[in-house]
């Protein structure tokens, strides 16, 4: 029966990180019992200093001999890494709770978002089903959280979302790569770092491409981002037949992610029932005054763990439906906090 | 019978705008038939010069006792000041291309876009119906040229919309707002020019509203910006009961739209299909070769005259229909060209 204990031992994996850095920062924020953290990173990372809870720690190698005495691994490194490490920290005893899309789909893998679907993770007595617990794509856990409380009040049909994805999704450097080609862009000597890390210009541009393209098969013509999204969707909600039609656009914004979403639901749905549902869900805020210019923005969310929901209006496509905008740090709720609060969601029983 | 003769007195009502300084390129680049040109805009730029051909043009100011011996008349100076100035310029013999919203949607005001409807100007003998012609809203203008000639080969059932539009939307200013804006969030010394222009900081944000909240009525909870996509894309059409949802977001980029679509059509529809009639269909480009990275984006599209239109995609939630992604530049098709090729549609006939 594997279990988290209540005091854990607790290993990141890729904690240089623009992810790793926000657990370290979610970890004191969030007082997280633990009996002692070891970082963990690329070679050339290995002896970096960073900061936790004013203890200093450095950073070691990720390497099979070193992953012994962890109890709880928050990993992202990558889903490379993660296939190659995952089961060497479950078979030194440890639990993974892994941010890549390496073990997402995976049958026997939960995939969680805790508000919707801890029972996903745990059996009857509490016990954890898996040592692998997956976090979700970041785009995907915003708009599931949205989705979720108006499933199960109104019944969803189909879901029509766009996504407006800030560099944080391509990690620290791709941050410091926009912030770089901005200012070079306004000194008129335009430089080209964006292109390393999204695959194009972003400063001042818009890159309707997240990820490579996938060639073949019933996704072909998609990225892989807006596959996970329709996948992942699918699976965090238990409705694997979910029509849902996922555009992911990357946008000059630093962290936080947005989404435009329209959806066609069961059951008659009006602006106000609907304000109410997401006004009662966790993991979200209701910021839907408009005549007061109050909706999600970007700035706002930045750096907070709800994710904002707003702008909710019927659909005047579906008989039944409503379209919202949301926008949540990425970083957080779309990565490490969310990984956390798996933890701390399956620890806690 | 009112009619623009061959070699028309232009008068541009708002030259010193964003849009008026794209007339003038526009019509010295497209070698645009003319006796003459004034410009005129408001008081405070009265005496500033502009230069067209080579020549130096002092600005008038745009007042009713000098708006005579003008045969073609483009405005862009806003609704209010169309409403007031477009009577006296016909009553004074002139034929108006309005670039506002104030007569877009009134009976007898033909709505154009060349390409897709130039007959509703005209009648049988080839006069103009009405003195006044209305160009469209610039996300209108790049979103019907996709779906005008997907209409015509598959028939349009339902349109979901998410804009991503550029600060050029929002005139000359706006755009050097967002760049000082911008400028001063790299330097950590944040400057608030652009909640002038956009209600909301823009640097490295966005913002859900584009114009003013509708309070009441069928429209309530969208922006006037929305309204105008959903009735003007029915008027340009002749689709009076088109199911349209529309959602339009300000995005920090400088000066083309983007636009994320998904269409239900009442035939099938292939990726191919789609392809074909978007390759052979007039204003826009087929930019769609994602395995080679090829596909719209706004630093592509800026000072074109074609809409790139790509990322075409069979949709999952409709059983006919397909999701694109476009970009064009809001200046040019989206404005000052698409209103100068309306009189050119109609002098040539």
């Amino acid at each position: 029966m594997t279990a988290i204990p209540r005091e854990p031992r607790i290993g990141i994996a890729g904690a240089t990180g623009a992810v790793g850095q926000e657990f370290l920062r979610l970890l004191a924020e969030r007082r997280f019992p633990m009996k002692s953290l070891r970082l963990f990173a690329s070679s050339r990372s290995v002896g970096k200093r960073m900061t936790f809870g004013g203890e200093e720690l450095v950073v070691e190698e990720l390497a099979r001999d070193a992953m012994t005495g962890v109890d709880l691994w928050f990993f992202s490194c990558g889903a490379s890494r993660s296939r190659e490490f995952a089961s060497v920290a479950t078979a030194a005893g440890g639990v993974v709770v892994d941010n890549s899309s390496a073990f997402r789909l995976d049958d026997g893998v939960p995939l969680v978002v805790p508000e919707i679907n801890r029972e996903a993770a745990v059996d009857g007595d509490g016990a954890l089903v898996a040592p692998v617990l997956a976090n979700p794509n970041c785009s995907t856990i915003l708009l599931v959280l949205a989705l979720a409380p108006l499933h199960a009040a109104f019944g969803l049909r189909r879901v029509i979302v766009s996504t407006y994805q800030a560099a944080s999704g391509a990690g620290d450097q791709a941050m410091r790569a926009l912030l770089a080609d901005t200012r070079s862009a306004l000194e008129g000597e335009p430089s080209d770092e964006c292109r390393a890390h999204f695959g194009q210009p972003l400063a001042f541009n818009l890159v309707p491409q997240i990820s490579d393209f996938i060639a073949d098969g019933p996704d072909a013509g998609s990225t892989l981002e807006e596959a996970k999204m329709v996948h992942e969707t699918r699976k965090i909600l238990g409705l694997p037949q979910l029509a849902v039609d996922a555009t992911c656009i990357r946008v000059p914004v630093l962290r936080s992610h947005s989404e435009s979403v329209t959806i066609e639901t069961e059951e008659p749905v009006t602006v106000a029932a609907a304000r109410d549902v997401i006004a009662a869900a966790k993991g979200v805020e209701l910021v839907d005054d408009p005549l007061e210019r109050r909706y999600p923005m970007p700035m706002d969310t930045s750096e907070r763990d709800a994710v904002a929901i707003g702008r909710i209006r019927e659909s005047r496509v579906f008989d039944n439906g409503v379209s919202l905008w949301l926008s949540g740090d990425q970083l957080r709720k779309g990565a490490a906090l969310n990984a956390i609060q798996i933890a701390e969601s399956v620890m806690t029983s």
